[in-house]
């Protein structure tokens, strides 16, 4: 330890302030770069990194836990398709809970500001090991390099600060001491009060396989800095980003003399699932989940007398009535279907498109004109493998692939349906064994619910032909209302059009972009200024975020007792 | 309609921002007087709300609703022990859903600020009518004048301000609008983004029969402030103060133009409860929940997917192992005790007192002097009538009289139990057929968990011999872990036993008064600077209030697009 806790409280408090400076005016901020390019980082760091990824190939991972029964791990390499060959160490849960326990005991006396130093200090030093996590979560989640390195790196990070800048102005809205003074009848009285923020209990935090850090970091900062110790359950195939994180986590508070337990890994595998036992835990007092609708959904029916925040997923729509510029819009589209092989909960499926086509700056173009131009957008990704191993990265897992065949071959067997891309695997140039899928494209009429009305997990676009606009905005929303959605998408150069769907898309509880093209991402969510997930349709119920992510996570206990003479003296 | 909503905004600012003002000091503000005397108030006023109340009685309360399909109301006072006479409209459950939702679609557009200035109108109309509130209250309730007047009326309306000043707090964090702007490689992105807030969906309030309006207020605050439409469930042996509310509320709706269902009355009758038809409808999204721990317990244990705040009951203690002047010690305790009836869920019920004495500056007292002081403050209120109305009110209700009899009885049969002072009824000077019922005191060494570990709702306190200081901090807290508490109670000369003895309490989610006597009720909890339920053990699992009360109460739905060259030039 060579920093006391208050040096690195006064060290990080630029950044928190920075960081509260950003979510209060929702401009655009980060303390980090989220391009792995070579002038942004120190000499050798990307070569460092990746060498560390491949040192902890085949070798157990070191992380001390409390109570080790036994080690596990199973993942397997996407690009490689070889078992990573990593085994961690998993620890009895009824040892983890209360080594937890324990380490609150502390933490919660611990100043906030100084929990929140500590976290940013976590941040920090996962961001210098950034090049080792990106390489980690390609090898496990799938991710393109780029995109582990910006998305599962920086703009994760961006979104743990942010929580932790709503976390501070939670926690700073409670005065920790007032004196109080009213007059009853004829006597004045004075009280001395203090307002002491306490912590609820342990944080569950449960990541999903494809992308494990981007919920995780602002569940566990919210967690740590309002006072909780947090668990850490990882999805059984993509456990090593997470167990980084943790091991950063622990040496960090190590470093500072604080427990290591307050961060520790729950390990489990797919045979045998240990989410629930620590969920039916009484110490367990707070959950947050990023994963599966189907397990989301069941929590959220059935946890009670507990804090619940999710994200699952939706079905995410593209409604294209009108544009400027067809082919550029199209590319934006499809763009952000083929991202990471829409494995993000942010990858539009479903693009609605008057059956009677829309206008654009270049006159009328035909349904069946805006199919073509989608086709050749994706078309112009994936036939070109340095572009598609950039952007699609690969499938994590050899399920979605399934789904999109599956999905293939009903499509052929329905009448209405038309393949206009078949999903074909593209040559991932470094990677010769990875598993890769292009799009498959689906040209149908609305209608066909059963193709189209549930979330695919797997590379594929429905090009709906809608009555009309209207009709399109229709069902666009009420599939979200049914079926959840995160991200959705319109194009139309028709103001009144905009402003009557922005009402319907609130009315959807739907986080809308209009009209984005170029060179930001459609589906890019900016940390700091994009509320992700609104918690009014089944896609979640938690906003990353806002006040109410943080501000449940702490209690407050208050004593009060007359003002005495010693104190009176003093305070003059 | 003689005011404009802007107007309304405009003229209430100034309330709303000492409101926040006085949540981010805690210090004493009030805008209201909670003394009913003459001086402070329109010549007439008292004997105004006095004629008011009573020209009601007999009568159908007059309140338009949705499709009343009948009238309902058994209302019997406690002073009089005669029918009200008074019977409410009772609407269709699925006709109030639909008007509430119907209100909503539009209440939702309102700006926030001007939400906020209808509920401080909706105050202020109240305070208006506080006269005939405390009536009423007192009439239904039990309460004494004096406590009708204040607890039922300002310090109640105090809490439904705080609450407005979270919620406008909370609110106002969320930007409306921003441009946002960041480049991305070589292309400069700028976009205008769009920040709603969108309400939840219908709020339901149920309020408790002894103290209906206090948590009333707050809960029916935040929601609409937030959004929200409420349908308020009163208790249906307390309807009136919350008819008046709700008749109060829709009146100020409708003067400005808004729609009056937002704010309903939901009567039901003992023998066939309404509640649980509006908390399983997906419609109903919030439930403040006031009352009994076996109904707010089943709540806590089944309500999922919803937002649930409740506040029950638990099993508030005093230990008193030092003290100055054990008089004043004693008659403070004995006030807290004897206010209305030990019908609050401040009201201590187990006082804990070392069994080998305590010390005072007049030196050693014995647990048996001690005994004696408790019984002597008990008797100088309820010996003198006049006092004993002011203090005691009335017991509302036939079986918290018949509980405390049956406890009486167990303790003369318990060997280790002395009856100190059996529970009489003590003569009303205005109302001569008053239930009143003064408490019981019982003395008995701990570990007769039987007679006192659970509340008893009535008056009753037991004088427990605990084995010494640590003994009974222990068991207190315990207890409270157990079956929750409200307010606690410490009396201590000893600075280093009353550092311990907050950790304690704060270990089990205690809020904690500390040698508190004199002109202040010990068992006061001040609006704006006194948070009231800590929500960390069975007492409640919310808090009057802070921004975890209102934050949740709605969500934030974005929209984002590039900025237009035409707003380009607008801002310029």
């Amino acid at each position: 330890m060579t920093e006391t806790l208050e040096d690195s409280t006064a060290r990080h408090a630029h950044m928190i302030e920075a960081a509260i400076a950003a979510v209060s005016s929702r401009k655009s901020w980060s303390p980090f770069r989220d391009s792995p390019s070579a002038k942004f980082h120190a000499p050798g760091a990307p070569e460092a990194g990746k060498a560390a990824f491949h040192a902890q190939l085949g070798r157990p991972f070191n992380l001390e836990q409390p109570a080790i029964v036994g080690r596990s791990g199973a993942e397997i390499s996407p690009f490689t398709r070889q078992p990573l060959g990593i085994d961690y160490p998993v620890s009895d849960p009824s040892a983890l809970i209360d080594a937890a326990q324990a380490a609150m005991a502390s933490w919660r006396h611990v100043d906030p500001e100084a929990r929140i130093a500590l976290c940013i200090e976590m941040a920090n030093r996962l961001y210098a090991r950034n090049f080792e996590m990106a390489h980690s979560v390609m090898h496990v989640a799938g991710q393109s390099y780029t995109q582990a390195f910006s998305g599962s790196g920086p703009n994760a990070l961006d979104r743990g600060i942010e929580a932790l800048a709503y976390a501070a102005k939670a926690m700073r809205d409670v005065l920790p001491a007032v004196r109080w003074e009213r007059t009853f009848g004829k006597e004045d009285v004075s009280l001395d009060k203090c307002f002491r923020l306490v912590p609820r209990g342990i944080g569950l935090v449960i990541c999903c396989a494809s992308f494990p850090t981007w919920n995780a970091y602002p569940a566990m900062f919210a967690s740590l800095a309002t006072g909780n110790p947090v668990i850490v359950k990882p999805h059984p195939i993509a456990i090593l980003p997470m167990a980084i994180v943790v091991q950063t986590c622990r040496n960090v508070l190590a470093d500072y003399g604080c427990d290591p337990n307050l961060v520790t890994l729950a390990v489990d595998t797919l045979e045998a699932p240990i989410a629930q036992r620590f969920i039916d835990d009484p110490a367990v007092q707070i959950i947050d989940f990023t994963g599966s609708p189907r397990y989301g959904g069941y929590l959220e029916r059935t946890v009670t007398g507990k804090l619940l925040y999710t994200e699952t997923a939706g079905i995410n729509s593209v409604v294209l009535e009108g544009c400027d510029d067809l082919a550029a819009t199209a590319t934006a589209i499809a763009r952000a279907t083929c991202l990471f092989s829409a494995q993000m909960c942010t990858s539009p499926q479903n693009i609605y498109v008057p059956a009677d086509g829309i206008e654009t700056a270049d006159g009328h173009r035909s349904f069946d004109e805006v199919a073509v131009a989608l086709v050749a957008a994706v078309d112009a990704i994936a036939d070109n493998p340095s572009v598609a191993a950039g952007i699609m990265g690969a499938v994590q897992a050899e399920p979605s692939c399934q789904i999109v065949r599956n999905l293939a071959e009903r499509a052929a067997q329905n009448p209405d349906a038309r393949i206009l891309r078949a999903p074909t695997s593209y040559p991932h140039p470094d990677h010769p064994q990875a598993r890769t899928m292009t799009p498959l494209i689906v040209a149908l009429p609305a209608g066909n619910a059963a193709l189209y009305a549930e979330e695919h997990f797997g590379p594929v676009m429905f090009i709906i032909a809608a009555t009309d606009r209207n009709a399109a905005v229709e069902e666009a929303t009420r599939l979200a209302r049914e079926h959840g959605a995160i991200s959705s998408y319109l194009y139309s150069n028709d103001d009144a059009f905009i402003d009557n769907a922005i009402t319907a898309y609130e009315g959807s509880g739907m986080n809308l972009s209009i009209n984005l093209h170029g060179a930001m991402w459609a589906n890019f969510a900016a940390a700091y200024s994009d509320y992700h997930v609104t918690g009014l349709n089944p896609a979640g119920n938690a906003c990353l975020a806002d006040l109410a992510f943080v501000a449940s996570r702490f209690r407050i206990v208050q004593n009060r007792r007359p003002t005495s003479r010693k104190a009176d003296a003093h305070a003059a």
